[in-house]
């Protein structure tokens, strides 16, 4: 398995230096009061994180860079005569939205560190290198995009236009990110990995549901998010015959049913209608104007297309029978990613091997492992999240899960230093 | 005509001055910044706006007193011998809502002003005394209910109830009316009117998308307005598969579609939904928590609590089907109000005398009628409102359309008066 000696020691996984790590991350950013922790993108909280794994990643002896965006990597160099080889990454990132679980994106980078350790553990060196990635804001709760670290790196965003975001709070990113002395020298898109994974916990309710231990992600959904406003008028609700109505709360209301019927008759389609606002937003006036958020998403480009066109479609019939107007503005709008098949396979194999349960499925959240797919064989290996939960002091997965999570990805490491 | 000496001069309705007090009433309290005029009950501007009329009543010289609820009475005393017999009774208010429109509710009590003045300037007394009104808090802005100081005289709220009212600015309705000095002396339920009239904006879009003048108020729709809140789950809404969510706000959007098809079907009632929040509000999250308001009216008392029934039906439906918890709380309810037929045909015979294209019709809003509808018979007249636009500075009737509909009032007046 290694390009030097004679392995002397198996290769496995500390699992409580995994779950002791998850929980001092944990500590750091903590609100006692509301709960769970608040590390947003390059904020004093968010510093501390990034200390403490580039303290992990000392203390395993990896080799440790920063780019210019900030993202971190940890590389575990290779035997000798493969250290120039493109490194095999494991990555997600360590930023959080407020008042976030412990382990979205953490359990990730830790279970990358949990890799590298197994390997040091075992005194021995891998086949190619192995790089830990810890990306830059992934929430995207300050600066907009989200998933920006792993963007830059694939290309998708100039790093220039990255460190000249403004936050919601007014400043500049390059700033925050050289006053938390994050602003590194690596150039991003020199950062190309061999092939890219990713662990990380479902955010959905699906592997919990069907009491499966282990999500093969084969694929990421495509996102769509519209902001639409109706303009109707503003009436007397007792004196307003109904047929005399341009009732802008109807129209949203019948959006909204309509959007629920396209999602279950298509099969794969979801929408969701997660924001909505009404004017005057009195009890006995028929609203004048209502505004409203709609997220479309869809594993397919062509049947994501088809509900966006079967959504304008139906805001032009209503337009024209209830006399209203309906403007619409495009947020958000990412194509679906497919994950390489390849590492789809090995993941599928590993959880076999190990006997664990274990299905096929989309991630219907975003990912640095869509952007990074953009340059890189990528996939990724979903745990299940109780009750769904995310974004919530109430993340959680069972430590057994953790663990198993863990133990597939390194599995899948193994497999793919000795394959190639 | 009057019980004293032949008529010398006909009793004739001055347009006119009908017109400038309701510009000059229309001034005070003016918003210059956002338009139309506030004088919310009890207030210093409504105090102006009462001495004002308290002044006009006076250049009158009539018999001027305010109820212990500061309900203000102007009366034209009747010829001798007739005094004492109960008054033909016309009225509404003078209080609005806030940068409210110059019409709803001062029309009334001007337009009564305008009747007493044609019996001054044709030098004749009436067959009864005729008393116009200017009630107390009709718009329920500060203190709740609303039509306040005609449910006192009705004998539908103790004065005690009502003077202890505390408004949304913590200020008690009895120390207001006692600082603004309308704290007066007559007992509220010793007023009651031999007959009543009002004479109102419509405050809809009937009679004039009908291209009609007067509408024949016969009737008065009751009320039912509740407060829901849906209780479902906040989930991810790109990990949510369809039929594993609890969304709170698709259950709102699915009762408004419901209330749409409930109304249309019934073909008299009206139900608007025109309060509606979703929580946690956020575009990729499934609202947890929805909350919405339901008006419902019609004029028929049967036909309101099936509307009722059918809406607790469809909600417990919904509970069982999407697995959310609904609650519904009663925030008003008002039966229907019949208003006396003879009356009604009076008004409809007086539209046709004077060649006005008339309807029968429901009045939609509240008024002070339906409370005096309690101890006398009482009718309603209206005149076009623009658009349907009241309780805004847009609000607006043609000069022509006032002084036809005070034409009406003062022809049915003279009508009863030499009948009776």
């Amino acid at each position: 398995m290694t390009a030097g000696a004679a392995p002397t020691r198996e290769v496995r996984l500390n699992g409580d230096v995994l779950l002791s790590q998850l929980q001092q991350l944990g500590e750091i950013g903590r609100d006692h009061v509301v709960g769970g922790r608040t590390r947003i993108a390059l904020t004093d909280d968010e510093k501390a994180g990034r200390d403490q794994v580039l303290a992990w990643m000392r203390e395993l002896e990896l080799d440790v860079g920063v780019d210019q965006i900030g993202n971190i990597f940890g590389t575990l160099r290779a035997a000798p005569g493969a250290e120039s080889l493109r490194p095999l990454m494991i990555g997600s990132h360590i930023d959080t939205v407020k008042n976030a679980g412990a382990l979205d994106g953490c359990y990730g980078v830790l279970a990358g560190l949990a890799v590298v350790r197994a390997f040091r553990e075992a005194g021995q060196l891998p086949s190619r290198p192995v790089t830990v990635a810890a990306f830059t804001n992934e929430e995207g709760v300050r600066y907009q995009p989200d998933m920006m670290g792993s963007l830059v790196c694939a290309g998708g965003l100039s790093i220039e236009s990255a460190l000249d975001t403004i936050g919601t709070d007014g400043t500049r990113l390059g700033d925050e990110l050289k006053r938390i002395g994050y602003a590194g020298d690596i150039v991003p898109a020199t950062v190309i990995p061999h092939e890219y994974l990713e662990l990380h916990i479902e955010q959905g309710p699906i592997l919990e549901a069907e009491d499966i231990l282990i999500g093969v992600v084969e694929n990421l959904q495509g996102i769509s998010w519209q902001k639409i406003t109706v303009q109707g008028s503003a009436n007397h609700a007792g004196t307003t015959p109904m047929r005399l109505r341009h009732d802008a709360g109807w129209v949203a209301a019948s959006v909204i049913t309509f959007l629920r019927g396209l999602a279950v008759s298509s099969g794969t389609t979801l929408a969701t209608v997660g924001c909505l606002k009404f004017e005057p937003d009195l009890i006995n006036v028929i609203p004048r104007r209502s505004t409203f958020t709609v997220d479309l998403r869809d594993p397919d480009e062509q049947r994501l297309q088809l509900a966006e066109q079967r959504l304008r479609d139906h805001l032009a019939a209503l337009e024209e029978q209830e006399g209203v107007k309906i403007t619409s503005e495009q947020l958000v709008r990412f194509e679906p990613v497919v994950f390489d098949t390849g590492l789809a396979s090995e993941i599928e194999a590993s959880a076999r091997r190990l006997g664990f349960s274990h299905r096929r499925m989309t991630s219907g959240a975003g990912h640095d492992a869509q952007m990074i797919a953009r340059v890189a064989p990528s996939a990724m290996i979903f745990v299940p999240s109780r009750g769904g939960v995310s974004h919530n002091p109430r993340e959680h997965t069972d430590d057994g899960e953790l663990i198993s999570g863990a133990q597939v990805l390194l599995d899948v490491v193994l497999r793919r230093l000795a394959l190639k």
